[in-house]
């Protein structure tokens, strides 16, 4: 009888990014590090995707009203869906929480669950729940389907397809930081009042995120099928390199081409005068938009698509994944993610 | 900004068995109640299931081998297969885990992992990873598929249908127990070294139990399509309300036809002399056996069968559910599962 602990030969988890650490542990396996699997043969194929939110890492109660926390669970796991060009159908909620929660918060909970499936056509078919000694875990699991010859993994970018990314980046990170300021001046004095006036934009950013479902459909509308695509979930700079590196090929992005809304600019300016906007997209994370390439011979089509912006394109095999500033400096992109401690 | 919790009006978790809980929550969705979610239609149909696992709850790291710990992950997920009569075909596994892990120890838990999916001819396709402050949750979702016309329901028992199940029950706990045993005398001292000679039957019950799929395999070679099915997580007595009440029937087990293995008698005697073994297989839980009902025009087949033990009948709708002790006392079942702390 002994603790587990393995002092010798200790590898610290955080020497690997999450993807790199999942591509370790399931080496050799089914797994293929696309945001689905992919499972069944024939035309239509059956994708399945599982996202796990944690208390106190993933979310705060202390500003975290339940009803949103279920819908963004929901949320995330239909974005995986979407990053694979399919369908959401069926949802499986797992949740573990202590004592601390009644069950009328759960309540909430599956309010917020059931209004995210409802909205994206989403039936609530299973679950489970367990019990923790302090704090809550929701797991969702997805299950979706796609016509065959409409997969999109993150491996298919070429040379000189155009890299394109849905709405703005970076407004989740702003929308967290605003609640991260509020929570620290009301821990110190909580007879204040947060002011959350003109903020909430960023704030349902990040508390309630909505997977582009309607971006899939466009997509669709117009035939295009994107050669290859993710959701950003850590950034655009992470989400880049996987892209990137399981296409085998650079990228090129033009920061002025990267959408950025003003309120996210606002935020930045009044945290700090050394926080760029442009930071917030590239390492901020939990926007849940898309990032896709599509070859040359679709740029017509997608220049009309409204809320897609064209911010660079795919370099050869070999060639690093860069990002070129407005004074035409080119810097190398590098995960970082963001942890909120 | 407030903290969520809720104290008008509240209701504790504990006042909800697991299950009434999760039917609350998902009242006039598509769950079903069962073991697994039934998805899509024509011959062939898909079971989807998920199941967490929640540190210092479900287990105790100061005496799980992370290679076990694994191993029961997916081998409890698998059971909810063998529990609607399918076959397990692919599994997703999300861990949440603090820092206190190497990517060492989460080798060892993937080997587990792999080594039950190798075992049950199951694909690893996917999974997530994700971090706690403290601690480390689990969940796996299993998808798998069955016959339209073998699919075996909770609710399907019906009047004079004889009650079945596997293996022995109670033996789980009697590991659990022995393994609580001994974490205490060495947290009073740690130079003790714990004597598990002679239980090792009861501790591999509890540390990596094996889901029944020769069970299955057995029931489709005889033809034997059982009428209701579920497996026993929370103790025969909570699986045998359940399944009665899905079917809106009673019924009736006999206390001397209700299999227990020596090593869980004697457990119990070593314990204390006032813990009955039936008390364990009643309450005990955690034994992953199934508990199925088949018409009587099987029972010649069923008879026949290697570890199967035929326990009672169904009663009319409207009935308790009991058990007749040797002494033809009647004794109403009332579920009570467990909770380790």
């Amino acid at each position: 009888m002994e603790q587990l602990q393995y002092q010798e030969g200790r590898t610290e988890i955080s020497h690997f990014g999450k993807v790199a650490l999942i591509d370790r542990l399931t080496a050799d396996t089914g797994c293929k590090g696309d945001d689905c699997a992919v499972l069944g043969e024939g035309p239509q194929r059956t994708l399945v995707t599982t996202q796990t939110m944690v208390e106190g890492v993933d979310f705060d109660m202390m500003y975290t009203p339940l009803k949103h926390l279920g819908y963004k669970a929901v949320s995330i796991a239909i974005s995986n869906i979407a990053a694979m060009n399919g369908t959401p159908r069926q949802a499986l909620v797992s949740i573990a929480v202590s004592n601390r929660y009644s069950v009328e918060a759960l309540d909430e909970l599956y309010a917020g669950i059931r209004l995210c499936c409802d909205r994206y056509d989403v039936s609530l078919v299973g679950g489970d729940t367990a019990s923790t000694r302090a704090g809550m875990v929701i797991t969702v699991t997805l299950i979706g389907d796609v016509e065959e010859g409409k997969i999109v993994h993150r491996s298919g970018a070429r040379h000189n397809d155009l890299i394109c990314v849905s709405g703005d980046l970076g407004s989740a990170y702003a929308g967290l930081l605003i609640l991260e300021r509020e929570k620290v001046t009301y821990q110190a004095n909580p007879d204040f009042q947060p002011d959350l006036d003109g903020f909430d934009y960023v704030l349902e950013r990040f508390l309630k995120p909505e997977p582009r479902m309607d971006i899939v459909k466009s997509l669709a509308e117009r035939n295009v099928v994107p050669t290859s695509m993710t959701d950003i979930s850590e950034g655009l700079a992470d989400s880049l390199l996987h892209l990137a590196k399981a296409s085998g090929c650079g990228c090129e992005v033009y920061e002025e081409r990267i959408p950025i809304d003003y309120q996210t600019s606002r935020v930045c300016s009044e945290m700090s005068k050394n926080m760029l906007p442009v930071s917030c997209a590239l390492n901020g994370g939990k926007d849940y938009e898309l990032l896709f390439t599509v070859s040359q011979s679709d740029y017509e089509k997608v220049k009309e698509m409204e809320g897609i912006h064209i911010i660079g394109y795919v370099t050869e095999p070999g060639m690093p994944s860069v990002m070129v500033t407005p004074q035409n400096t080119t810097i190398e992109l590098r995960a970082q993610g963001f942890t909120k401690d």
